[in-house]
């Protein structure tokens, strides 16, 4: 349940700016400030099983961007790659071994590669 | 000319995906094989002016994704670090000094801040 919402809410960050302006609205209040349908009903102005419909749609058209385009899951490998390049790094720096020297330009070709996919 | 249109097939490679059918066979049709609006309203079963329109909807469409998502503008940046990083990175496997180690981690330490964004 918490892996799912915050699933959703990583891919309201990548798509959030590609939904209706009622979709994104309803979404806003609902997923990230807690308010309840009627709250924002009043707010925004539509009933209540329009905010409902809307978040729906919103749910569906965030999932659906994702299926096309996978911003969300490409950048958890790119973060993936970051973390280690950061790991490396820091102990390179310390140490300064040729060793390390080889591993963190294998990272940094990894990630290269990651990006031009 | 020739810039905006390597401009509008690199947007169809970021946002093809999210283009209807007919936009995106229209798109592929007319800008990548280089057919004529008649011959592609043979081939996909519309109109001539049907064609025409899918064509600017497609243009419109793509326009309006990177204005929102700006993902064609981000890999620009992301490219020219990389292509920096491939340089600097050949230079010091063949060197292999401490200045460039430093010129690399900063590099790597910009890609980073750019993908973090």
């Amino acid at each position: 349940m918490l892996d799912s919402l915050l699933r959703l809410n990583a891919l309201y960050d990548f798509y959030g700016d590609l939904l209706t302006e009622n979709q994104n609205k309803s979404f806003v209040y609902y997923y990230r400030y807690d308010y309840s349908l009627s709250e924002i009903s009043d707010l925004i102005g539509i009933s209540r099983q329009g905010v409902s419909d809307n978040l729906k749609r919103a749910r569906n058209e965030l999932e659906s961007f994702e299926d096309k385009l996978g911003l969300y899951e490409k950048s958890l490998k790119v973060r993936q790659y970051i973390n280690e390049i950061d790991q490396v790094k820091d102990h390179l720096k310390s140490k300064n071994t040729n060793k390390e020297f080889n591993e963190i330009m294998t990272l940094v070709e990894k990630l290269i590669e990651e990006l031009n996919k």
